[in-house]
């Protein structure tokens, strides 16, 4: 998809939420573990009722591996059900892989082409050579992680490399890759402070933005300093909407907490 | 498996070869084409034919996730072959993965329980909290990126923070972690030079060494500074080994690549 489509889905909708996928089989419904595949099943419920207050789709491919096979054919199934049933949305395998060079092209493979997704998540470890394979694809995007939302990131992201913080490094150098214009970065909601110095280094990037709700970030603090002319935010939540309700109501209430927060998005823009 | 029986495997075969199963369908002998699963085929030939060389296999996991469902399905029978097979064999997830904590934990799972590896690779950047999850099973070992083999590695892993290079930090700040007795560290060969440094932050920890081969790691450089009372290396060769013949003398073929390598190994140490 291109970004173009992906703004104009934002407009439409009034909303630029991206509801992750994290289904562990022990949280979900007791009703749905009679079903087949009940991860699928949950997966295309809580979409069914969602996907008109969000625009973007994100499974996190660990909650799929951990059931080895049978996870993986539901993280294919659910693929394929977004791309079949709702063409608009943007969808985001959150797989955080990175490797060399060789390596890496076959994971943009495994996720650009055969799972057909519109964007993988990826580590910047490894430098240049592990992440523009992914960056060759035409309208598909690589979401490097910049600056993460979890406690450890200030034990590398924020140390100095000459007077700057290496999160800023990473950004800073991704710009000279090639077909940088592919990236989006991941910056963490609970660090909202820092959005209005990644914006003067990426003004214009989206950034895909989880720790809203159940990692206690705040929406206004990051639309703030991170929203652009063409809003530039992809806001995540998981567990605040697919875990709303343990019932049988658990779709319907889950589009009540999307709808809440599509409603705060509709304010701030 | 604990690391005293991983020392004792290397002593008894006078041998720390790991052997990379990174296999592309491409690169595989046509004759194998036909089998109903080729990958798994190819695999198992050449682990029956080299195990008295190596100590460790090595399944890089992107090469299985190119090919979806039915990739996935030719690692967890690769990986239940090796353990019903050759359960002395020290079994490697090339998975370099790592999220928050309780993503962490799922992909902890998936490799260590699921499918029952011995270590799985992770990435360092989002910190302490998306790499103790790994640590917390018994007799299981966690492979941290340190310095990797790639021509990126010089990005970020080689900057200063206070004078002192990101993989040293990335080492020392890991020593504090909770378990940190079950890590070991991937140093790439293609660093051999920096290996004396390493060993002064890791004096003893195992070393996962891929580059020697086909990325140009030279295997007496690597020992001179690398090994340790307990030899202390596991080092890797992927497509210097398997694809040491594309005929049907490919098993056979790839066993003299490894035993050569296992000589060399032998008079080294």
């Amino acid at each position: 998809m291109t970004t173009q489509k992906l703004v104009a889905q934002i407009r439409k909708k009034k909303s630029f939420l991206c509801i992750g996928l994290d289904v562990d089989i022990d949280k979900i419904p007791s009703h749905l573990l009679k079903e087949e595949d009940p991860i699928f099943s949950f997966n295309k419920a809580i979409i069914d009722a969602t996907h008109q207050f969000c625009v973007a789709y994100k499974p996190n491919t660990a909650f799929y591996e951990a059931y080895g096979l049978k996870g993986w054919q539901s993280l294919e199934k659910t693929i394929r059900y977004l791309n079949e049933n709702y063409p608009e949305i943007f969808t985001i395998a959150d797989a955080k892989r990175g490797d060399i060079g060789n390596t890496s092209t076959m994971y943009a493979k495994a996720f650009f082409e055969d799972l057909a997704f519109d964007a993988v998540t990826v580590a910047p470890y490894m430098g240049k050579d592990s992440v523009e394979p992914f960056l060759t694809f035409k309208d598909k995007h690589t979401i490097m992680l910049a600056l993460t939302s979890n406690e450890g990131a200030f034990d590398f992201q924020t140390k100095k490399i000459n007077e700057k913080e290496v999160y800023k490094h990473v950004l800073e150098t991704s710009k000279e890759w090639k077909n940088s214009e592919n990236l989006m970065y991941v910056v963490g909601a609970t660090k909202a402070a820092y959005f209005k110095e990644i914006r003067k280094i990426v003004p214009n990037s989206f950034l895909l933005v989880p720790g809203v709700g159940a990692q206690g970030g705040n929406l206004t603090d990051v639309c703030k300093y991170g929203l652009t002319e063409n809003i530039g935010l992809l806001i995540n939540s998981s567990r605040g909407i697919i875990y709303a309700s343990k019932e049988t109501d658990f779709a319907t209430k889950a589009a009540l907490k999307a709808k809440e927060l599509q409603l705060q998005m509709q304010a701030l823009t």
